[in-house]
């Protein structure tokens, strides 16, 4: 009766993908840095300055052990529309028409260090990403990825040694259940959380937090202290002490661990 | 320990709201065309034609019995970031605040015989606006509220007129939980539809489906005749008519009913 | 590519729609003597004999005030398959196919007095019938529609008078969205109950119950004396009796009410 | 092979139902002028105090139109454990036992202007009482009801008059599915707020709120106020007022409002 | 009260289980051949020849690294109901009813090669089978089973070594919670995608994908080469290759895999 | 505007925590015999003697291969409120606050062989505890934590080798979201299952399974000869055993059983 391949296309569709601005990734030594505090301590810390949505709730780490941090490239998908499709690429085929939208573009602005975080709507039906592209993203240097939904291939991803953090795994591709990529390094809801373009992510395995880009130098402030007398809490814990004196620490406890500091840097 | 109000303010806070370009509304004789067409029949034709995602799943009539055509200016809500809001009416109270957000711009943008319509991710603790904005959209000619999560003042909503098609109620404010007002006049994802502003919506007791601006010629050229013949196959069933025959039409029906047609355009 | 008219058929296609047996009516003086008893006695007593799951949860009553009740025929969705769709009626448009289905079927087999109970899987997507539908279900003299899943054409379906009960509402037609008509008169899964053509239904403001046809006379014979008694308590309750005497009915009340209810049969 | 009466008794069985300190109740003067205040209103003022979980999401209202305000008296159910069924009243039927449960005790100490607060888990399947507890509580002055999950009855109940929220309706009874009246006067969990016996409830058509009685005086010093300047900006905004000026007040619109007030006041 | 032993069977009762015939296996050569398409490749190839609804959402893959290729035998749950059960087996002790089940038919129908498919509506509290009988699967040959919900005794099915794909596992066993077992080799729904006994499924790490016993040889005629231009592609790229012009191919791309292809051939 | 540190305190904030009598653990040598008892047998058999909702549908193992038997203490939390906090520990911060609560409390509790069950209503973002209490709750002798929500730090709890039992994992503390530790050994609903402290809880791969302290002995009773005859039945299985003969035993099989249980003894 009708002929999908003729429909009226909206003029939106010709400036697809949406492009933002490549995002200013902070300064390397900051994110060194940040390595060595948890995801746990971010996200309280985070809470107490009073930034309360920063655990992305859904996407579950799948790579055992895995611990990355880096600044953050943005991916949006929107709900898919047929005749925005016939517009994107007329007169390419279906399989060559994934490569006009945002999802070959993404990875083009991949740069060492980048974490590729991608806003899916929690979708379990599609396949945001597969094998191939995150090959590529690999050679190009990028460090894990978090999706707010599927990806697809994981047999083989598992292989390319990525982190990824998802909500599932399918066999469909990008576009082959209810969504379309749409944007690049726009500013995106991955599940609950804001993320902006350049916003600093730590991931491991309790999950995913972000740290807006401006926020790391504070994180980093409070948070390696914290982590420091967390180690010695932790060994004192394990040795039978009080929970009460040192998780956290009370006064008697943070005298205490004010010594063993000063013997340690003595020490060194 | 730390003062939330002297966060440091992520760049694009300064840059919100964000504000599309003011839609372009197609003619409004094609709307008025339009009022003819049922939801059903409209979903229907456009599934038929290949656009799969029109009907937005979610949001209820809330008004009985009200149907509106027209339109669409788009809100879009993101998740909430403190960090953000500290940026974006610097010094200004909270409940100030909102004033500077997409929120009020949005209904400033509104024209006679518009239909609003919000992303708000399915939120049902989102309020996302109340009796005041509802009774000034009212004065500048707006004509229905859909919004993907809830609004507040339901019992004073109720009296003004306006029919809303929302998931729920809850007295909570616009930025009470955990979304923020966003964006203007960009496309949303509206459930799981993809909404550009200045597509049409039909909204109605069945719920609100979508029609592409660009789409609207196609929908009238089926739709229009669709209706016509429904309208004589239901008075047909209901006198006892055989359902094979009457519904769709058979091609015994379809020639009863072009007879029928004829009959009454002679008679007018 | 590919021309999805030429799938290849799965033999089962050319058996569908699968029909049952026309189910046996229990005695209609039954159902009008279970006319008196509500669903909260059968459901209350259905779980004291030992069949627990007999509320219909889900399908909500639409039309304030209905109750009905009645034998059912029944009506099974499957999921949507387009390799079967092409076998079902080849060379017919899709308009035309749906006619070829069991959606056509179940409701030429319909009796007066009849409930229609639909398997769609809670669908909120799917609008398993229409306005067309149900008008030619009264002309046969249904009485009632149980859907776990939506119906379409609302705002129509409201005024032919046809009680149903729904878990929503949706412009799409029945085979627009991931489901298709599969069988008629075969037992069912309506939410969590099994279904067999022949039981019975009694739907009211609460909601739906299933009465297996056999169970009718058990339900008779301890549902009528107990909301009897009921009608006794709640006189008694609403003059400021003691809730321990008369709710449920203590030794001394059921003497009460033993001396109350022998009062009236004397006086009639 | 077993037989379930003879079940060994849990110790805690014995103690049952669970009934704590009859609640201290605000003065009803306080409850009076409470009235005037806005579910809105006041969930907006306690979220700026910084109690953030005050709207009980879940429970929806059943009787258009309806406003109460009072303390709360409470119901906790807990899960079902049919050992500690066997416990709660040895040798009574089923039907008789529920009377030995929190059930009937909560009714028991309901006073005039009380509301009914229940925990039950947000579930679909528990009627968790019926017409004739609500006949009784109507009796003894109670004037609302909130459910976190369903009650039964609902066509008698709509015509007793006493407003209610909740999750649904279902024909079942109060243990009939996986729930047991288990405590009275406890603080509970209703939807995620935590209620305490003697708190002070709102609920009218956009859901419930709940005021800590210690903070009544706190909402109503900031409430009386809001919905003052509420209501002039509402007639100004009716008239074509400037959005931005009048809602919320501009310091322009305060000034204009102050003077409104005076007028009125010296009218009086 | 009553008794449930005593309460009245339906008819069908005695007719159960409900078994279809045996289904036609496809020719092993094919199924053979098919091992060597992912099934990401056959999910998307379907996908473009028409047939959406492919992918068996929800049951996740439980043995790590496991890949399963074979037919399908189907196995059939629906709502419990115990005036059912009281005639399957009527004089059998509980333990002993399973065995005249669907649950004991299916197991005998098993071939070497098979594929145990079951439908048991997303349920999270049955568990549908157990250690022993996937032992005795295992003896007749099968090769992996795919429940829509759960099964039990995990710990020692996982060191059976049959891999299986389910929601979940659970310590109840098959009619413990609110199912039955009804039917064997009829067609299903498993998840929203309809299974015909005798179709096939590719299982792997991704999850579960149909494919329609008739459309076997079209999935293979371009699966095959797919997967092989796929694997050119990957070579390419973890080389550093332009994903532009290596995924999907180019036509600069093409003709470059074209001659590899003809190398490969050469050399063998 | 406001002072959230001078909220007026509700008089139930100076009680906290509620604190249960100690339980009462079961005999030591009960418990251990119970360890030859599996989840599917325990949870089999207690419905049988009527007690249905033992097993915790929820909490997912997450220590591969682990199985845990023992007396339970418990946690239970409840919905956070501010004005309640405020009064925990007057004059703290918020990082030593905790110390006041529940959390903090129900570790002192633990004795050696204890499990720690807790009630966090299936929360996804709030983390009950980390690996500080975790280490403490080992070096307390406590065997395994099960909790209906979420733990963080799993990274270093899975190096503690504590098993835990959880609904997933998240970086956020334990009052950072919408709950708040409330009270230590009193009966919790964990997930639909009511836990009294001093029941015991199995717990393995398939998941937990609460036996009520009482019904030790029972379950011992049936549940020992349970599994040793399914030992016998598994070794024919694994051989060929024809399914009907050996599970269960049918009468044939019994005998066989016997005769060889009968060896068995002998030869010891």
């Amino acid at each position: 009766m009708f002929d999908s391949l003729n429909l009226p296309v909206p003029a939106i569709a010709g400036t697809l993908p949406i492009v933002g601005q490549a995002p200013e990734r902070p300064d390397p030594h900051l994110i060194d840095q940040l390595k060595a505090v948890g995801t746990a301590t971010a996200s309280a810390l985070m809470h107490r300055m009073g930034v309360r949505q920063t655990f992305i709730e859904g996407p579950l780490p799948r790579m055992p052990g895995a611990k990355v941090v880096g600044p953050v490239v943005t991916l949006q998908f929107m709900p898919r529309r047929e005749d925005v499709i016939a517009g994107i690429a007329p007169g390419e085929g279906e399989e060559q028409l994934e490569k006009s939208t945002a999802l070959w573009s993404v990875f083009e602005t991949v740069q060492p260090g980048d974490i590729l975080a991608v806003q899916a709507f929690g979708d379990l039906k599609t396949g945001c990403m597969g094998d191939m592209l995150i090959t590529f993203f690999k050679g190009r240097g990028g460090i894990g990825i978090v999706v707010d939904g599927c990806i697809r291939d994981w047999p083989r991803v598992k292989n390319i040694g990525t982190p990824v953090w998802t909500r599932g795994f399918t066999p469909n591709y990008a576009s082959q259940s209810t969504l379309l990529p749409w944007a690049v390094n726009v500013p995106i809801a991955c599940s609950d959380v804001l993320v902006i373009p350049g916003d600093v992510m730590i991931a491991d395995g309790d999950g995913v937090v972000l740290v807006p880009a401006k926020m790391v130098p504070l994180v980093l402030e409070h948070g390696l202290d914290h982590d420091e007398w967390e180690e010695f809490s932790r060994a004192r814990l394990s040795e039978g002490g009080n929970i009460r004196k040192y998780y956290p620490l009370s006064e008697e406890g943070m005298a205490e661990y004010e010594a063993w500091k000063k013997a340690r840097v003595d020490q060194d």
